[in-house]
């Protein structure tokens, strides 16, 4: 029985599109860091560009990709191949070319992180968590771009509020978001761009803290109060300092005293 | 064209259901409390029991039942007849008793309240958003019971740290969760639960704060510190003694000096 | 007792920031349209630029603008002064300006609409909810754009495999975004926006459908099968003739054979 | 200096708690299933009771005992301690036990499991995502129990359009939920409670489907008609025979002719 190639028509609208593929695709990743394997079960999208004499694009030549780079992985390949996501999400792409003509890709991947930290005073190890989210882009003309984002859970100490209380003050959890894209080459690990954010708020937070660890982390955030603001600028200043390319930062912070969020943001 | 009614069948599986209905359904509402006429654009569910050896229930006669109880509310009737939305929840299920034979039913309407508030110490009016989610069941027997949820937005300061540092500690946004289940015939006044829980935590927040309430607020907070515990013991204790029914009580501190939160539950 | 206003020090990192403010602000917004007043309860998010020399802003100002521009409405003002959710939006940021210095600032509120339907056999009315956002921003040359964006759902009906299975095919719930970018004066309704989405589907969707509209809905489906990919491309061929500014489209579709989604977007 | 232990004071309101404890805790979890090591990062809680005389836990060891747990997990001990999440939750509570006094105690972790699948028609490995949530609860009497939650991602085909339109109707993408509570010894593997709710669909839906297959699952689908009830029905009956413990079953179709949901929802 002949298949209809539907996809391959031409449709009635004849209209370019951008950004056409599959999203919301949660499947297996794995990277070898540094000589260990990790597994991650990562939220994936991956988009071609549609020109406008087609109707539509194969998906499942999308997904094809994403399995055959995974299942390479799993073989002795990905002690090489996948020693990040960005080197991933190009991997993904490379086994488009040879399945779907278009002129610009995208790879997206959004996971989470989980790092080793020493908590400040009884030195134990606690282990943090961060949601990091990787784009690699293949543009027009062949060359690559990566978006590195991270999200880092840290806290705001009211300056203003402590000026005016004698040293009280109130204070909250906020949420600080880096995001620097750039030319695919430039090294940019995700671990330094979470340290970026993580050592602007008014202090960094731990997921186990003993009352030593508690008592060294309450006298750091009274002895750096920030606002939104700072936090923000710190970020930005650290991120142009260290990392090329073009750089954005958000930090949300929950207010204790309002049922609101306040935000600052910024970008390059 | 004859209508085949489908629903009437005998399915092949003979299990009755408890709940069957629609959900996620936004529409609009409109209360008449204490003269005012207030509108809102609540999510709905709405679901019947079905017997063992019918298939399927007809879905756009409980849609009907809403919209005929709002456009009821559109006019004159809406003065005498939706006073709260437990009764716009009864409402819905008496003229579904017209439409669909049915021995169990569920409304559910899911929205916000905005409450004027006076700012603690420069006595502005400051308006407070609050959640909140109202059910309305009728039982087999006929008799209605309601099922009164509200969500509140406040704060923990951690005693535990204020004793170890000298009046300095850790201080964070938290919300409250109250539901009260209880006989339709009981008065509970959504603000009164609205109150208890903002009452219950180290202080209330409030979206308008000039720099004196800010001041007023960090005082109260420092004067009362107070554990996710203390703040959940506190509502429930309250909650027992003005309403009548089964009480659930469910507080989350999102802690600023961890990355998860912490969270203290109980029930009657 | 003299107020220190830590706002107006000079920071460390002395570096301007583009977006400082609140967000996650629930409030109400009455607007007059047409003539008759409706009420919403959006989410807003307010934000001002930031100068290097000044460490933060004086949020409570913010808030003050919502509230006044709200407490106006609730007068008879409402009447000629908001007649639209951006004429709101403008309207907070000019109270603002005569509260706190800024070059660049702005509103955005989030909520849904209701707009009745005709159902397409019965002729019964139906209630349809929308997504709605709105964003005013005045930049520093003092000239007003706005953004406004609807999010739709609707379906699609796979015309791939209908041509390669006799008629029969797969059909899912489809969500479209259109976003439009324009100056301020531009007159673009949100209802000709939503419309622009509704009708580039498979078919409109419905909240309330008896017998014989269901079957028309069905008909209509299935004589009018789209891909994700040919509801963006008509979505963006009309807007583009419709309406002047910048047009963003997104359209995602649930796919009922996978559990992933796929995606269609483009851009002007 | 000494460390005040504010926990192990008496509350002014004195009011036992029946789960206090951490929630929203991102970390990692080894299982070695079948002889090989999975890793997963999960959402955890962990609660346990408090009495009435006493004011707080002490929130750090909840922590200690998944860290432990884990710390254990990533030596040789995992190859015979974590064979299933169930198990790693209950390995929490052992450890917890040495830690801090309780009478009651419940540990929960939500995470996504990864089947591979063949397709239908050309015989491909797909590799299908399932959300999944286990609870290990010790009761007061020292037993334990357990709750296996799955969630999976199919479709409904509408009977009734079919039965009005000459086979033509409309589908839609529905999730399917399946929880049993259980003593803990009794056997219910995670794999099969996704296999139940699976194949009371419609159709299964795949990640990965090349014509043929999608052919094949259309074919399927309009051979298979099914309300949400008969979804429902089926799951609940095929999991009442194979699994001892109490069944609760939720299915909620996203109408593709709606913008609202429907529900079928029941219990034993």
């Amino acid at each position: 029985m002949p298949i209809f190639e539907t996809q391959e028509e031409t449709p009635r609208i004849m209209e370019p599109l951008r950004r056409v593929g599959i999203t919301n695709l949660r499947s297996v990743a794995r990277i070898n860091w540094k000589g260990k394997v990790y597994t991650f079960l990562p939220l994936f999208e991956i988009t071609i560009d549609l020109p406008a004499e087609k109707k539509g694009i194969h998906m499942s030549r999308l997904i094809e990709s994403v399995t055959d780079a995974m299942s390479e992985a799993v073989e002795e390949e990905v002690m090489k191949a996948h020693s990040s996501l960005e080197e991933l999400g190009k991997c993904v792409i490379k086994r488009l070319e040879g399945k779907h003509p278009h002129r610009r890709a995208e790879v997206w991947v959004k996971t989470h992180l989980i790092i080793p930290r020493e908590t400040p005073a009884s030195g134990k190890t606690s282990y943090e968590p961060y949601d990091v989210e990787v784009g690699v882009i293949k543009n027009e003309d062949g060359s690559f771009e990566k978006v590195l984002r991270v999200r880092v859970v840290g806290n705001t100490v009211c300056p203003h509020a402590m000026a005016n209380n004698d040293g009280k003050t109130h204070i909250q959890r906020a949420v600080g978001e880096l995001e620097v894209r750039a030319p695919f080459e430039e090294e940019i690990p995700l671990e330094e761009m979470i340290d970026v954010v993580e050592s602007s708020f008014s202090s960094p937070t731990y997921t186990l803290l003993k009352t030593p660890d508690e008592n060294a982390v309450v006298q750091r955030m009274f002895s750096n109060p920030k606002f939104v603001e700072d936090v923000a600028r710190e970020i930005f200043a650290k991120a142009k300092e260290r990392f090329g390319g073009r750089i954005h930062v958000k930090v949300v912070s929950n207010e204790s005293i309002h049922k609101h969020d306040v935000i600052a943001e910024t970008w390059s």
